[in-house]
């Protein structure tokens, strides 16, 4: 795409809150050039002396990005990185040391990594963005901070004792999602839309489906919702990817109806095109169309590896307007206690962002910075013993390691999946010992008919860490007895229960509004990402087990107690609550 | 102070934001003892598995708490901590380990050093908190992250398009302030209420006092406001430290008028017993009574530490109604790139707050929580070249090592500014060489009579990292020509011209409101912090001697320059801005 046709991107300062709107420019650089006069004696910074810090050196022994295979074992080798008190350099971006790092530093990030993601943003991550200039970016406290920036820069809270009902704002979501995202919008008073969802995610067409959803917009409720909060690749909880033709119906959608887009995708790089082969592989067809092999980036500029541009890319490479806002976080790729992550957006946007970053978190932790910064562009020692220290031989992550390491990670967690999904795809359905038992009769292969009930149903993950499984409560035997969400809850305690001994996720926590929680007692996530590899298969037969010994109950006795359901209903509230993680 | 006697901390929820009132509560509790079922395959907790977070170990090579001499030369000698993959240990407050401390966790912090900052803050730092049960804490990242979300609980944001003047709300705080809140409160709408200040700090009585701001309110302003903002210890950027008397002299006075306060002391530790001294010694008598040597806790429990007893007391230690909220930070004590700190208020307050975090950052970065905790509280290894890592020769901080890095920290910045301050006292007078220039006769010392001009005044910093410097321009020959205002910038920029080649932070940049922006231009500020001890003389010698060349200036040429106008101007725009620290 050439710079001269590319379209500029569209002014949403129409969309910014009061207090975003109201931020005061900065415009600091013409004052850096006194910092730069030679032996100038400095009284104006308020900073503390460096040799105050107590730390002399920051070190880690951190994994090669080869360590996890694809396809095979796990290699343990590990280098070591060092961050030194003090490097002499003119230039910030290689400049890794304690003395800048643990310093005051600027809102947009620690220049190393900054400079380092910026150019993996436009280079690699979405080499194809459309507007005029690409993308900018900023540093984040990872994505639950990125987006309440997002949801501080875009709406203003709403009081029902002080403001008018038209002024209420409201965000768009998937009808299932992150609840965190939700308690960040629902305390400021906006209305939370949900959207329904197929297994890719989001639908832009159909009942319930995003066209429906603004087309026929109640105004009695509050302002047409103008921001959207979406999970497009393994969506928390439903593990859907969403497919470039429907990226293209919904951001069509959202520019007639001039809708913010804030795409979350945390599990980004954990795209599973194996998902799509068993799926057919298992039942006949996938469904979606397997896009194995696909060269996303064929008719644009490529990332430049082959891991990358198999994977579907973000609403940003089809955003000519500027109206997306991407949340990226190294949650899932390093570690969720990072803290670190970062937003791409429109510069204008990002200028905004900053202002907030500035009197807020005003920059992550220097400590993290620092040690993900030497870790992929920094200079490696490898680790051969305590002697390491001294001898300096060098290895490093860089862009090539890091993508390594990307894909490395992607083949760890597709492995859990598929060992999770065989066994789910394999034990569906209770044949039942006596005719009289079963509730449905049906066929089997092509090569005998028998009795069988299915008890539950699931789409195979296409990314992410999770199955997101259907409880077909209409074929309990007890059905007739109890109602379906008295049923649900006993099976979630029948769960917990020797020899099952399973927690799940019931499907409660997810539901974003009052048409999610009319199923959402028919839906439980089951994450495959925490366990043990060789946990994932012994572990899931043990819930197969536990469908089937409940599917076999004749009453729920020991099953309602209030504790339990107490418990239940604490975790419908706190998901994402006192234990911040995603969904737990 | 018995139990049975001590009050109740009131209900401040009157004075919660909307948005911060609507946050659900959390009970996630009763779910904690599934999580405890042995054996139990847990399928509900979407976490990432920890052997892909790609680092092993964590070190650091970390000072000694005796590094720092209170009047020595500092010694630096390194101990190293180790933070390794994994421990087994039952005890969550002891586990410090990366597989812990890279996962999702609470966001009250990261429960070793959780549980030793709330010890600290109960038992030794505020031992003395009047009311029932005591305060509680919560992990920030910094003291400006833990003002946004103060601000973000107490106030609602005002939009004159859309509001009632009758609703605006405001905040109290010095007249020369840390911009960084102004900039969190302005964007909101509300009004910025600045009180007089004098060497100590915020003034109780008289003309522009607390007092007279909130007996005297103007409601066509909005309401009276309910929240201050304080700086009591080192004052940014006044240097002083609010003396006890004073305290309970506005603390009557917030309790009159149910105002919120917030007290932001990163310079808490930094007290200085010798300015007091010094102060008398060159002048005669000091701005306040010395405290050298006084026990602030006699009448009360001691911290347990000589030093800790030796510091004025936070509000918290009169505060019977829990209307306090005070914010630490590791900025000042382990390094400003740490963004670690914490907040201090009664148990409701710090409740609200933790709903706030739980949808903003989360959690503070695992890695600064993890390696401070470490460093503090865990096992340190002795640095004797490479071979440490082998040899498990353990030493540690603990709470002593804390207290006396502390102290160590004290007499570091406490010398710089005795260097500095020297300085200035011996040089505030030029003496004229012939009597037609001199505008002032006075008496020096008692020897001799002179002719003379004080070209500038300033209270000895009692705490803190800077010393703010009045201008007296009024004693300045061209005075009749020009304006104080152009004088005053002639001056900033004659200062940073060869041979003086100063930079000091200009009086504008922590003006908070109009009554300080009348009288801005007379002041500077000039912090010691930043300098290696060995320049403050030198430095602060050049500094005196700019200002005596430009008493001695027949004409302003080549002082007015657009260009170093307008850095000035963005100085006072972006204190704080971009390049985020304290007033620059």
């Amino acid at each position: 795409m050439s710079a001269v046709t590319s379209p500029q991107p569209l002014d949403l300062s129409h969309h910014y809150s009061y207090a975003s709107k109201n931020r005061n420019p900065s415009s600091v650089k013409s004052f850096y050039k006194y910092f730069a006069i030679p032996n100038i004696a400095n009284f104006a910074g308020g900073l503390p002396h460096p040799s105050y810090f107590p730390y002399d050196t920051l070190e880690a022994t951190v994994a090669r990005p080869q360590r996890l295979q694809p396809s095979n074992k796990d290699d343990t080798k590990a280098d070591r990185v060092v961050i030194p008190k003090e490097v002499q350099t003119p230039d910030l971006t290689r400049k890794i040391d304690l003395t800048t790092a643990l310093q005051y530093g600027t809102a947009e990030g620690y220049p190393p990594i900054f400079s380092f993601l910026r150019q993996f943003v436009r280079d690699h991550l979405h080499p194809n963005v459309p507007y005029e200039g690409g993308p900018e970016i900023i540093m984040s406290c990872g994505n639950t901070d990125g987006f309440s920036k997002a949801v501080e820069l875009f709406t203003n809270i709403w009081n029902p004792d002080r403001d008018w009902i038209q002024q209420r704002e409201g965000v768009l979501c998937e009808e299932f999602t992150y609840m965190t995202a939700i308690q960040t919008i629902q305390p400021r008073g906006l209305n939370t839309v949900t959207v329904a969802v197929d297994g890719q995610g989001m639908l832009a067409y159909g009942k319930g489906g995003l066209k429906d959803v603004l087309e026929n917009w109640d105004f009695r409720r509050g302002r047409r919702p103008h921001l959207m909060y979406t999970v497009t690749i393994g969506q928390n909880p439903t593990g859907g990817n969403l497919s470039i033709e429907r990226r293209k119906e919904i951001y069509a959608l959202c520019q007639k109806y001039d809708v913010i887009m804030v795409e979350d995708d945390p599990y980004w790089n954990l795209q599973f095109p194996s998902a799509y082969e068993k799926e057919s592989r298992y039942r006949g067809a996938s469904t979606e169309p397997t896009p194995y092999n696909r060269s996303y980036n064929a008719e644009g500029k490529s990332s430049g590896y082959a891991f990358l541009d198999s994977l579907l890319p973000s609403y940003l490479s089809i955003d000519t307007e500027g109206r997306v806002v991407r949340l990226d976080t190294f949650s899932k790729t390093i570690a969720p206690g990072s803290r670190l992550g970062w937003i791409t957006a429109q510069p204008a946007v990002i200028e905004r962002i900053t202002r907030i970053t500035e009197v807020t978190t005003q920059q992550p932790s220097g400590f993290v910075q620092s040690i993900i910064a030497q870790t992929i562009i920094g200079e490696q020692l490898k680790e051969k013993g305590a002697l390491a220290l001294m001898k300096q031989e060098v290895s490093s992550w860089r862009m090539d390691g890091w993508v390594r390491w990307l894909e490395g990670l992607r083949g760890g967690y597709e492995r859990r999946m598929n060992d999770m999904c065989s066994v789910l795809e394999e034990n569906k359905y209770l044949f039942s010992e006596s005719p009289e038992k079963s509730s449905t009769v049906d066929h089997v292969n092509d090569w005998e008919v028998v009795d069988r009930v299915q008890m539950y149903d699931f789409v195979w993950p296409k990314g992410g860490m999770f199955a997101w499984v259907e409880i077909r409560l209409e074929t309990h035997p007890l059905r007739t007895k109890y109602s379906e969400r008295k049923l649900s809850k006993a099976f979630w305690i029948h769960l917990t229960k020797k020899p099952h001994l399973c927690l799940v996720a019931p499907g409660q926590i997810f539901a974003a509004g009052p048409k999610s929680a009319e199923k959402e007692h028919r839906y439980i996530r089951v994450a495959f990402a925490p366990m043990d590899p060789e946990d994932v298969s012994p572990f899931t037969r043990r819930l197969v087990e536990g469908f089937r010994s409940f599917w076999k109950r004749e009453n729920l006795d020991g099953l309602d107690d209030d504790d339990e359901t107490l418990a239940m209903q604490s975790m419908q509230l706190n998901s994402g609550i006192n234990f911040v993680g995603p969904g737990c």
